[in-house]
This record gives structure tokens, sequence and C-alpha cells, in this order.
């Protein structure tokens, strides 16, 4: 996995705030929790797998336990969050909190240090993985928290307009890639502040631009939707290939070549931020209603 | 665009409900409202239509006008729903039916003709388009309506759990893949309710499994999950290669070999299904706490 | 296999010559001499296989006796040709004579029904293959006979020269797809002919441009080598996915929709054709040595 | 392009031979010719390239005249070859020789030094590419010096025969893999000699199994053909993406791991090689006619 280089960018002051799918914060917490995955062979038979109880992401193997195990943690975890709507940023930074305290190696794990960093991490598809699939049940159960893909929306987009430049690293594709994208047209189409577009963009992806999607559409198309400011097009870099083999030679670089800057905790700035963005957005109404 | 295939697959009854990313859900509102949208080439300067403003995605070329209108719509529509969490089938079916009414050429429209035939339709990233950013400004506006994840989670295992066969045709991969999966976890993983896995699988896409992602991955691997049951494992297809060229195919297959069925209208039946599901998971406590 | 529409495609006269890789050509002698494949599923256990002496080309599955008969054949057939070195159009075409004679069902095979039309075959890589392999082990056996890539070169050229329009329908990519584009710098670069380049390029590829190679190589870079006519760039089409798919839909509709042509029955004429050639180099040699 | 990390290898002794395309080798030359290659951007536009004679290979600009000038060092090159079929071993050991001698900078020339350290080069599909258009015109001129693919089939195929131990590094796919893997066929299949295939296999490609094709087929597929050994099976690798991202990764890290070895000089040893394969081959046929 990724988690180590993220862990390294995160403590070198390198990641003010991440998008991820659910999923991948999910199985984040099995090493916290010191469970035991083992690397595989992506062609074992699956369905012996299912009939021992064992579960495959392609070349990583771990019991069924592990899942209900930490279904178990996140479940226990959630009693302690408040009875209302919540945004995502709120959901992780209390898992990774919970893994602190209860977490036998929280330091393997991108959920529980970005809480002790304060680094917010926002997911697009809040109810797609099994943390939001325990949050559904939790609701079954009667309870009233749910999580808000609008405070995160605008957590991420205040958090965009605060900052002089901005810019991202985008790993595969997919809906976390136009979650951060998409904080400058909601700035200009549907907020009315000018901003101009996000001024760096660095896209590892397996996908490619003819198939005419997203997730591998190039950094020139989101300069049409204002989301990639266009005097900044020509250092745009998309790398065709693997994050496991990408991620690391960038991480090995940046941290061999750059200082350490200081962490910007951005998870304890969301409310002064969302009050300058609410503030931008009054503003601009006057202009344009 | 591949809205006339949904549409004939909807009228039909072959469409019991629908997983979407939002942004394909905001572009389909253009056809009702008769908008233009116009075919260009992928390779046209971004830079002069950003500063033309006109909006590319791949091949279809569109003015930013077209954005503005439509959130402008979007934004009306939101106005009578109520001030609370709602599921996102909720808000399709709602805006849908404003299409209809308002709509030009509602005809064309998924959105629309899903609400005339109560084909629930779920995203799986509420805030990830310019549909969820219109509700994050109107949650700016002070509006307590959001969009509720679990919700969504929770209809759509609901929906599951009722049906004796389930199977799902999954254009591309990505979040709106995993969330339809899912729902057979949701049942034995975190419910602890048993169904065995999902009965079809067709997987159209530009993915691999090579790269370990979901969206490439295997319905072998699934089996392992017990997303799909071992026994159909023989019979599930994945077709290498681009949804527009392999949907129309098997749409006039489809229609020209089966006979339509009468139309599920799930969405009238969320309640029922969901009380369902809930007392199967009371039950399933009493065994599995 | 894609037999099937290249010998309709041939039949209606919309072939005027083929460059195939050996295999493709290989393969297709089984079925005129009605040897038994089979279809099968790609994971099947090759060590498995192997022991038991069972093929396997992605899902297609023959015992290893059908590769022994069909170089059997081979060699017969090789006894009928020169002691010296022929262009590939000639084995081929002597291949397919042979087929015709004595093969049970050449009607199933392209190198049987060229024969029998004249469509000439030339392959770029005459040793990479069974055909080639055979080939080499009579050379072992001290017979003179060898292919002449060279006299490829020149023929194919020559039919490109004399043509008053050019087109090609690439399958995949490769080594074929670069030895047709190549005709156009071997006149204009090497011998020192205008012609401007070809006039139609259709490709069915599972490319794609951003890894550099030439198999996904846009027409684009390729009317930079002057080896597509900068007027005609908006008219090449390059359809991303599998020739499986696309191929049995473009020759569907193209037999639906167009009239049979007479065949330019190409084999026959090559040394005419060369001579053309010869002679317009010769001339072109006044003005640039 | 990857001839920095090709050379090195050769120096440290740890490639033996080559199988390469012929474009590869050609545009080699231009760097022992101290030819100006440019880096640009692979969306430029390549109409007006063409009209300003500018080639272009996705990122690379040259001037045509480039090719024109390497053209007539070939062709010079080419007089002093005998006027009969040879290898294209033989022909690339006579190019690299004249590029030692004419060259400015033949220490940057994979085929300058390859010749000087005795590396036997093939390719698989010798009339494709500059190289063999040149040969090509050589013989319109008259000469009887051709290009002999199974005297390539029969020496690579020595080589093989020879050696204790046999593996593979395959950047891309495409006939050179194929070219390298048949010698195991070759020699069990068309020859009758049992050797058991292949002991190393690592592909670097961007190609997938899914889409049937040799170039992305596995290296399990290779072993129902004999291609690999089955016990060597678990020990084979297939790195998804890009060789100019691979390829320095490996060759830094064997650098820095193992010893030089010393190198084997093939080239020299081919006819002691072919005498062997030769009468093994009478040996085998014995007892298998």
């Amino acid at each position: 996995g990724l988690g180590g280089c993220v862990l390294t960018l995160m403590e070198y002051g390198f990641v003010d705030f991440i998008i991820s799918t659910g999923a991948n914060l999910y199985h984040d917490m099995h090493h916290a929790l010191a469970m035991s995955l083992h690397r595989g062979d992506f062609r074992t038979d699956d369905t012996q797998l299912q009939e021992e109880g064992v579960i495959r992401i392609y070349d990583i193997l771990f019991e069924d336990k592990v899942l209900l195990d930490t279904d178990a943690f996140v479940r226990e975890a959630l009693k302690s969050l408040p009875n209302h709507p919540i945004s995502t940023s709120e959901l992780h930074h209390h898992l990774g909190t919970q893994l602190l305290q209860a977490g036998v190696k929280p330091e393997y794990s991108v959920l529980a240090q970005a809480a002790a960093w304060n680094v917010p991490i926002y997911t697009s598809s809040p109810g797609d993985s099994s943390i939001g699939m325990n949050v559904a049940r939790n609701a079954l159960d009667g309870s009233l928290l749910t999580l808000d893909p609008l405070a995160d929306v605008n957590e991420t987009t205040a958090i965009v307009h605060h900052a002089t430049r901005n810019g991202v690293i985008i790993l595969g594709g997919g809906s976390p890639k136009n979650f951060y994208l998409q904080t400058q047209p909601q700035l200009w189409e549907v907020l009315g502040i000018q901003k101009g577009g996000h001024d760096y963009f660095i896209q590892i992806t397996a996908d490619a631009p003819h198939w005419g999607g997203l997730s591998g559409a190039t950094p020139s198309e989101a300069v049409s939707w204002g989301k990639i400011k266009p005097e900044q097009l020509r250092d745009t870099v998309v790398v065709y290939g693997d994050s496991t083999i990408a991620l690391p030679l960038l991480t090995a670089y940046t941290v061999s070549k750059a200082q350490p800057r200081p962490r910007k905790e951005l998870f304890l700035q969301r409310k002064a931020l969302l009050k300058e963005l609410h503030s931008a957005y009054e503003t601009g109404k006057l202009s344009r209603p």
C-alpha cells in the first residue's frame, strides 16, 4: 500500500488535506489495529477463499474476521459522535483519534496520524465502503447521526478559497479527482467568486483521455472548466502508470530535496475558513445574485 | 451519450434502479431543458475555449451559460424540498418531477422519465457534481436540507434484500460499482443477514484487473467478498471496451429478443422494503448481536 | 477469430492486400485443415495444460498435435517452392494454393481464399511464427529457400505507388501497422518520389498514444512523417477497443451499404507494378540522386 | 530513450543478445552521428510540423534532414556488405562497426557499442524501418544483398539451445517478444529437441492479457506452449507500466547490487553454436523424423 508514502508526506508538512475513497481509509484501520494482512497471488481460487472465509483485494488476503473486528471498532467509535449530520472530516478525525487511543500501531495508520497532525480527510462518497455501511447500520438502530456531503463541499471549497496557491497530486481518478477539482467551479460557477483555477496538477493514472471520462480527462480539459489556470497548463503533469511505482519515487525525491514545512493543521481552522467563504459569497451575491 | 439506451431499457421494464455519478445526472438535465450541446473535436485549444466561455467534456462542447442556467433550475427546484436530510433517490425523483413539469423535452431525460416511471436513482457521491454543489450553496444560505448517504445505503440494501435474484450491468467502474456490490456485504458482514451474493454480473469497462483497484476487479474477486454467488461465477461477463459501443449493442439485442416486463416502480416501495430489511436485521441480531 | 470478416471483405472486393503477423496466418491454416480448436476459459491451469499437451491462446485451446500436423503440412508445401529468396506474398500464395488443393475446408481459410482471389498477403516479420520456424528448419536441412523482406518492402511500395488513393484498416498495431504506413516515406524519403501520404486511415486499437510507441501513435503524428495527407486528417478514425467487436460491426455495415467491387487481383500484377516503381525511382534519381 | 540503460547493462555483461524493432536501431544511429533531436510537446500541430519539415515521435522532434542523412549513412555502409542473404545480426554488427569508425559519438549508440562488445542484435521484422527501407532501395539498384529471417531464427535458437539457463527482459511486446519466446517451440515442436522452456521472464508492458494478443499474454499462457518452464512460473514477473520508468529503476538496482560479468561475445560464436544446434537436430531426427 501507499500508506507509508502518505504518512511521510504528511509528517513533512507536504499534505494539507486529503480526499480519499472510504475503502482506503477503512482498510488503513487494520494497520492501526495490528491485524494480519497477507500478500498472496491474484490467481488464487476465489470460490475456495470464500469457503474458507478469506477475503481478497487483488493480491492481498485476509480473514473475514478482520472485517468483522474492524466493523466492531467503527461502531464502538460511533457511539461518541453527535446525533446529527457531520462532515466526513469530523468522522475521520474522530476515528483517527480513537485509533490513537486504542490502536496498537497507530503510527502505521494514515487516519490516526492525520488526526494527530490535524490533517482533514474527506471522502466524496460517504456511504460507499464499510465505514459508511456501519454508519448506515447505526442509522437503522435509530441514530440521527449522518454524514453531510454538503459540509464536505463547503469545507473543501473554503480551504481552496483561502489559499494563495492551490494544487493537487491525484492518485488514480474517479470521484475523489472531481471532488477536488470542482472546488474551483464551486467558486466561480455556483458561488460567484472569481479565483481563476488551480495552480498545480499532478496526476498518476492508469486511465486514458480517449475513453472520455473524468478519470482520464486531461488537465487541458480542466482549463475549459476553469478548474486549472490556463497559464499553469504547461506545468501540469500526467504520469501514466501505477501509483504504487510512481508515488514512492515522488516521495523519496521530495523528502530528499525539500525542507519540511510547518503543518497547516487545517482541521482546526475549518470554521474560520467557512466564515471567510461565506463572507465572500455574500459579497459576490451583491454583484451576481 | 448513453441516455437513449437507458431510457429504452427503463421503458421496457429492464431497469429496476440506477446508481450513477452526479455528473451523468446533472448533464442529463440539459437535454430535458432543450439546451444546446455540440459535438466537437477533443483536440480543441482549451485555453481559447476558456476565454470564450466554452466548456469541454472530451468531444462535447457547450457554453458556460448551460451550466449557469441548469444551476438556476436546480436551485429553484430545491425550494420545494424539505428542510432536513433526504436520500438521493428523493432528490433525483424531485428533480425529475420538476423536469417533467417545466422541461421542454423531458422525454430525452433519464432523470425525468425515471421520475415518471418511479425508477429510483441513487448516487454514491452526493456532493460530487454540480447538483451537489448547488445543494451545498443552499446549505450556505442556511437551509438544513442535506443528502443522507446512509439512507441510500439502507434503501439499496433493502431493494437487494427483498429480491429473489439480483444482478447488475456496470458501465465503467468507480464508486457506483462498489455501491451496488457492497449491498451483499452490508447484509452478511454488517447486518448479519445471509443472502449469498448477487446472481448476475455484467461489466463493461476500460479498466483492467492488474492495477489492483476496485473498478477493474474481477467478478471472481467479488466472490471472495460474498458479493457474487460462487455458483454464478461462470456466467459473469466482463466486456473490455467502451460502454458507448457495447451498451447500444446490448440494448438493441435485448429489446429485439426479450418481452417488456412490468416496471417495478421501486421508488414507491422504499418504505415497505426498508421495513422488511429492518425486521430481518432485528431477527438476525438475536443470533449474532 | 476475425477470419470470417476478412473473408467476406475480400469476397466483396474491399481488400486489395493484407499485411499480417505470421501467427494469424499459421493458425488460419488449422481451419482449412479442419483441425479442432476449442473455446475454453482463460483462467485454465496452464501447467496442467502443458502436462496434457494442450496449447492455449487466451481462451482458445487445442492439442499440440494441431501444431505438429500443421507444421508437417507447411514443410510438405515448401518442397515445391524454389531454392532461392522469395517474397512472403509468394510464400503465402503458395501455402494458400496447397490448402485449396489439399485442405478439407479451404472456404474457412483466409490464406486459401486469398490465393483463390489473388489477394497478396505480406508479413512484416517473416521469421516470427511457426511458418517462419518451419522454413528455418528447411534451411537447416540445406535449402537455399529464404524469405526476402526487401521484396516485400518493394512490392507493397509499388502497390501504393500505383494507386490513385490509398488507405488502410489497422487491427491492433505493431510491426504490420508501420509496414503499411512506411510505404509513403519509402517513396519520398528513400526513393525520392513525391506522393503526399495515404488518404484513409482507420485504426482499431487497445493501445494509447501516451505510451509513445508506434502502435498507439495517432494519425496526426503520421502526418508529420508524410505518412498521411494533412488534408485528410479530419477524416481519420481511431476506435479504442477490441477488433473482435469493432470489425464485425464495420463488416456488417459495409456489406449492407456498399456494392461489391471487382477484385483487383494484385498478386498477378506485382511485376508490372514493380516495374512502374522502378521507373519512377530512376526518374526521381535524375533530380535527387 | 532507454539507450543509456541498455548501454550500461551491456557494459556490465548483463545482456547476451538483443532482439529489437528496426526503428529503435535506426533512431539510435542519430546519437552516434551527433544529430540533433529535441524534446517537444506531443500536442504540437502536426500539419504545421509537416510543412516545416519536422518529424515527430510522440514528444521527440527533429528535422527531416536527420532522416535523409542517416539514410545516406546506411546506404554508404551497405556498399561494404556481401551480395547475398545475411542475418540481421551481421547487418547490425556491420552498421555498428561503421558507426564506431565514422560516428562522432559512438559511445551513445547501442548499435556501435554492441558491435564493439560483440553483442549480437536481431530484428524480427527486417524490412520494417528505415534501415530495411534503405536495403530495399539497394535491392532496387540491383544488389542481391538481402536479410535472411531464417538465419536469425536459427542463430537465436542456437544461442538458447547452448545455454544452461535462459531468460529475457521484455520491454513492450509485439513481434520481438514472440521472436525470443518461440526459440523454445522451435526446439521441441519443429526440431524435435527437448529443452523444457525458458527459465526467467520479466516483462514491462502497457498491454493487458484480456485483449487476447501475444503482447499482453501472460507467462502462464507461455507455459502451455512450452515457452516457459512450469516450475519457474512463480518467479516470472509482469510489470504493467512504462518501460521508461521501470527499466531505469531495474538498471540502477542491478548495477548497484550485482557484480559485472564477463561479456559472452556471442556474435563471434554464432557459427559454433549453429553447428551444435545442427548436430542436436540431426540426432533428434533419428528418434522423431
